[in-house]
């Protein structure tokens, strides 16, 4: 394969004191993957948390949006984003939120560009944008759902394809894929935020982001009840009957392949779970401990709805683990690696 | 070991048209495990199912709270209870709800008179029992607590101890238990059930049975958050700063060991379960998926805050596969392993 055909990643480093900058270093001193991954990010900041962490490194400053070369060990490639203020690992500064979502704008221009063919963050701090006078600041995915002028994404969580449970009996290539209908909200509030309109929007993206991004032609989804045991024929809550089962009944009848809702205890079971591409969970709390659980370290974030490829690490910017070369590179490779998937539309790519 | 020291488990054999009846019947040709098992059940019923499933047994009927011999494969000794009206697998029938309330009652008795150590259940049907004019009737948790007549209880799930998480690093022996703050409620209701009184009380059964059952010394529980993210410093719910807080505060005055509350999508990962003996999820799908995701197959549920020890399979009664010896016997056998392992106070007893 010609190296020079290999897709464009742009890859934010996010929260300066984090552990991202050197996620990104850890990233590249690794086996080259199957792409070209930029960092988007300061380069001294690059070059400094190399040296804090012993990895010999060599940045390749480009111009911003300039193609980088093919992939080589111990090469990362940087499109340039200048630090408001000197970082300190572990240390949050107001002043560098601008930095932060600079970094994000960059690699959203790069993909409407056409100049990277995806991009994948590294974690940000919400609290300290928010502090720095973004009050409405909500997170990545809601930031980047305002940026590409869209008015629902959907978030999932997916492990890399090599997932092998513990279950003898799952294939080894099984990936467990789980969809959420609501996000952040407190727990009071989400009965009420599961509605039929919601529950349209949501089914039809992750259907049409399969079939599209994972070259799945028939996705196969499972939903979960709202309530324990589904609601248990109606006898530990309604919404089921009232809202979900016939939410589910028009989407079968445009045609998408759909099971449930089902209960959240007994989905989450190799019965249900291997005949099935992902899984809609109604709430956070639902459906991430497992997903997580079985994915710890291997898991990455999507964020489908979007008119370009994100793909994000699963965990928070552990300030207290910042500069110090003990932080876990696998979320953000298993990141990169489904970005590359969603790239070629879910085709492997060689490795 | 003199095998006439076993202890005594009754076993109920639940809803005669479920899959509860092979099980006894299979647990009995499996090779046997340090207790003399006694199925509570109508012996023409285990005879039936056991010719309709091949397998080759002796079926050794007692008087009501004799002692069964020593343990035998092929084997299985019975303390009657005649079925109302005969019965098909897969059939259920109203008539035979007040047999499977008999042989629970039974049970009971032989704990509380001495005659059996602890009692197991198969699946019984909530349904079947509701109709048979039981409106009230709202599970064997419940049921057992009315009548020992206690106030609290607590739901825990537990895998066996031979759980191997796929992650390298988890130690062979772990066992994972998940205890529940609130059981069967809708969603909706969840958050208003979750109180300072409702945690304490929880809390404290869940501490004081890991004591005195699994003999851990000083166990180490950690509490999940009501909230996605714990409620993120109140962005997402003020639950955790207004109750479940100054509740563990309190018990930690008392030397309970509490870690908490943390988010239920990064507890469940190997740095906070292997310092943990114990979780406490604030509601039913927060806590479940996780477990029987790991635990499928190998896990049990056990009633907390009894004047006796009651494990139970952890799943239905299974109508489709009842009478086809398709049933998997798993969570039965780690059910029973489990009693004898809290009936010694959780120190190992030879296989």
């Amino acid at each position: 394969m010609n190296t020079g055909d290999l897709p464009v990643i742009a890859l934010t480093t996010g929260e300066p004191a984090g552990i991202g900058p050197e996620l990104a270093v850890m990233l590249a001193c690794c086996s080259p993957l199957s792409a070209r991954v930029v960092a988007v990010g300061d380069p001294a900041l690059l070059a400094e948390r190399a040296a804090a962490i012993g990895h010999d490194i060599r940045l390749h400053v480009l111009a911003p949006n300039d193609t980088p070369p093919a992939p080589e060990a111990g090469v990362l490639p940087v499109w340039p984003v200048a630090l408001r203020a000197p970082s300190v690992p572990g240390r949050l500064d107001t002043s560098n939120a601008a930095y932060v979502l600079e970094t994000l704008n960059r690699a959203v221009e790069a993909c409407r560009a056409g100049a990277a063919a995806a991009m994948v963050t590294a974690p940000l701090h919400k609290g300290v944008i928010i502090e720095a006078g973004h009050g409405d600041f909500r997170g990545h995915t809601e930031y980047l759902r305002d940026a590409c002028g869209v008015d629902d994404v959907v978030m999932m969580l997916a492990t890399d394809s090599a997932l092998h449970a513990r279950h003898a009996d799952w294939p080894a290539g099984h990936a467990l894929r789980v969809a959420l209908a609501t996000t952040h909200l407190p727990l009071r509030d989400v009965a009420d935020a599961v509605t039929a309109p919601r529950l349209t929007r949501m089914l039809s993206i992750l259907d049409a982001e399969l079939r599209q991004r994972f070259g799945l032609p028939s996705p196969r989804i499972l939903v979960c009840g709202l309530n324990p045991h589904a609601g248990e024929d109606g006898h530990l809550g309604h919404e089921e009957r009232d809202i979900i089962e016939p939410a589910l009944e028009a989407l079968r009848e445009q045609g998408l392949s759909l099971t449930g809702p089902l209960p959240a205890d007994t989905l989450f079971t190799p019965r249900h779970l291997m005949e099935a591409d992902a899984v809609l969970a109604m709430y956070h709390d639902q459906g991430l401990p497992v997903l997580k659980y079985a994915g710890f370290g291997r898991a990455a974030n999507i964020t489908l709805g979007l008119p370009l490829v994100r793909t994000s690490v699963d965990h928070g910017t552990a300030l207290d683990l910042a500069g110090r070369g003990a932080a876990d590179p696998g979320s953000l490779r298993t990141a990169v690696a489904l970005a590359i998937q969603m790239v070629h539309g879910g085709a492997s790519s060689p490795q």
